[in-house]
């Protein structure tokens, strides 16, 4: 087999078969095949597009460069949950004690954020003592024991996704949904979950601006999973505007705390919640969601699955004071006001720019190697729809400099947009896959 | 300027303007943007394509980036005869005498042959004696004083196109006609001709298939000679047979010398002479090409041509004995005959492959390194629509070697086809571009 014959093969728009496939991804990944050829290969992917098939065997073939783990010495059906990216996005820490507060095992790898996006193992390492740095046989033995367990991605995963999703980074190649969906799934496949839900976030704060390119995606990965004989879901949530009211990773588990109390923001609940109870009916303990819905309420409702939190994060180090009393949680010092210029309804925010807000108060990273500050952030005291008078507080900037303060108010000022009338919220979630 | 901006720009289909397409070229040259980021840009203006402006700019952007030829010295309109290349193709040797009998300036700038097609050079160089490294200032001179030179190509000619050809070459983006016209144009106008006759082949033995895409390449050509301010014309001539009855090095000269006395193939004649008097035209020398076939006519046959033949050579060191006497040019002893095994007319001649059976014979490189065997070679004693019986000589081998002459003789079978009825010869010009 010839790279430059298969480059005029899908130049022409024909199909490639799964040797194909397998001799381009491992080609690339060993460095037998140059960047230039593999660069010119995905830009005739871009122009022609992938079928079903080549979409699973590129998924396949990537997920087999490296290591597939085996969570067979897990009793029960293992969920995974698998967020596209977004700003606020802390679904992780409330539906997770709630499914394991269900008996249902969730073994959670996750990574770190990087750019305008949050990651949930930097949000669980701002609480005090944390650790996330598992090994595998630990890992194991503590979700037998309290079915939860979150650790950091060391594991080889999909390295030849690594490698061709950098070069696409380089060359314009990114925006396809065969090579987004591949990407995601050959990670998530490699992680050895039994079923998946997926959340694809939609709107000005996630990869995909619009519902049609979303449900695409959606689609995309839920056919793949299927293929690839995994039970699995996917939910198209909102993205037009953070999710919940803090973005931060300290005050990010704050707000977590405050849902499983029963106390947190309504959107945030109905997303996280909804989430679960795809979860529970894929785990096999509910027949259908209204009915998984009821138990995620009840567990909610009597503390379970608060009590599973505090349960998970003591048996990771961290210090339970801290989950019982989250006003203890690490919290920027300079408290920065963004208050209205005049009186008006909250129209757009652009979430991308709320994202950046916090990365430039340290919440977040620029590059892989910055140290992340983890009590800055925001609290959005109005969102989409709600009214604000001239002089009142649009955001609130907790911040550890007052210089990054200003930077972080200026670009907030910017991402906020007032109007006349009353705009209504978008739904939360805009459609299920299955 | 950042390269990802412009990949992703022509992938969207939109138009690079002129700034922008120097960006690319004197980047890519210079090494600042990376192999894998031009092929992606490669690989998006095959499927986008590009306008006439953008061809245009990128012809000029890559002629600016080598020497661009100074001809003003040379007395007189300056016409350049260029051929896409096939087999057999040694118009050079044929129309070089004429026009320069006429008293027009050929300054020719030849290549060597590599692959399939030869090279004027390397025909030149089967006469004993002959130079074809003269240095600029011995060039002019000898073109002032007898209006003929043919010196190999020395300069630093459009570098731009010959990296940018080698990365096209390795990742599928050959066949675009903007970037095959561009790269054959920007080193026609480094070489400084005022006027251009171009020879666009096609057939089996080009490398434009159908008379469809030779027209267009031909147009498109046309077009950028046009806008770079040149006096062009282009014809379209076939190439699904060799053209004439020789395919070799010296027994094309051979064959160039029996035309300028009146006893050549009919065909070859033909289209030299066309090419010829459309040079004669854009000297100005001739209000039209009737005008100027008359005289093309007229110096062939009062042995003008032959003369200028023999002045041309021995003025560049050849022996003009091998002139005046063709029939001591060098010639490979060992003959082979490719016999008929049945009766038939000649129905199609696959000439890339009467190529490959000279170039297995040492007629030609596989290599740029390879030395040339300059007797070797092909007599066609049958072309298409001609009929020959069982027994017959359909070609004759010259080799030098003969276990290459038997592996050309299993190339040769393969070449031609048989039929039982005669089929009519194509038409030697398809079309001309103005």
């Amino acid at each position: 087999m010839v790279m430059y014959d298969l480059i005029e093969k899908k130049k022409k728009g024909l199909a490639l078969d799964k040797e194909e496939i397998e001799y381009v991804v491992n080609g690339y990944t060993k460095g037998e095949i140059p960047d230039y050829q593999m660069s010119a290969f995905l830009m005739t992917v871009w122009f022609q597009g992938m079928n079903k098939e080549e979409t699973y065997e590129l998924t396949m073939s990537m997920m087999r460069s490296g290591d597939v783990l085996d969570l067979s010495n897990i009793n029960g059906v293992k969920v995974d949950k698998h967020s596209t990216g977004g700003v606020g996005d802390k679904t992780t820490l409330i539906l997770g004690p709630i499914v394991a507060s269900l008996g249902i095992p969730v073994a959670k790898l996750s990574g770190r954020g990087l750019g305008h996006t949050g990651g949930t193992i930097d949000k669980l390492e701002s609480i005090p003592g944390f650790k996330t740095s598992v090994d595998s046989e630990a890992f194991v033995d503590q979700i037998n024991s309290i079915y939860m367990a979150v650790a950091g991605q060391t594991a080889n995963l999909a390295p030849a996704d690594k490698k061709i999703y950098a070069l696409r980074d380089v060359t314009a190649t990114v925006d396809n949904l065969s090579l987004i969906a591949s990407s995601i799934m050959s990670k998530k496949l490699a992680s050895g979950a039994d079923a998946i839900v997926l959340d694809v976030k939609c709107g000005n704060g996630a990869f995909m601006k619009d519902e049609e390119s979303a449900i695409s995606l959606a689609k995309e990965m839920v056919e793949i999973g299927k293929s690839a004989g995994k039970n699995i879901t996917a939910l198209v949530t909102d993205m037009n505007e953070p999710l919940g009211r803090y973005v931060g990773n300290s005050l990010e588990v704050y707000e977590a705390i405050m849902c499983l109390r029963g106390e947190g923001d309504e959107r945030l609940m109905e997303v996280s919640k909804s989430l679960a109870a795809h979860m529970v009916v894929l785990a096999g303990k509910a027949k259908n969601v209204t009915e998984a819905l009821v138990m995620v309420e009840e567990t909610v409702n009597n503390g379970s699955a608060m009590k599973k939190l505090v349960e998970f994060v003591t048996m990771q180090g961290g210090d339970a004071g801290y989950i019982i009393d989250p006003s203890l949680l690490p919290k920027g010092e300079i408290v920065v006001e963004y208050r209205a210029k005049q009186n008006g309804f909250i129209e757009k925010i652009q979430t991308e720019l709320v994202g950046k807000a916090c990365l430039c108060l340290g919440g977040g990273r620029r590059t892989k190697e910055d140290v992340i500050d983890p009590g800055v952030g925001l609290y959005l005291n109005k969102k989409i729809g709600e009214y604000v008078e001239a002089g009142q507080t649009i955001a609130t900037i907790y911040a550890s400099d007052m210089k990054k303060a200003e930077e972080s108010l200026i670009i907030l000022e910017e991402a906020y947009t007032l109007a006349n009338k009353k705009i209504d919220g978008t739904n939360k979630i805009i459609k299920c896959v299955i």
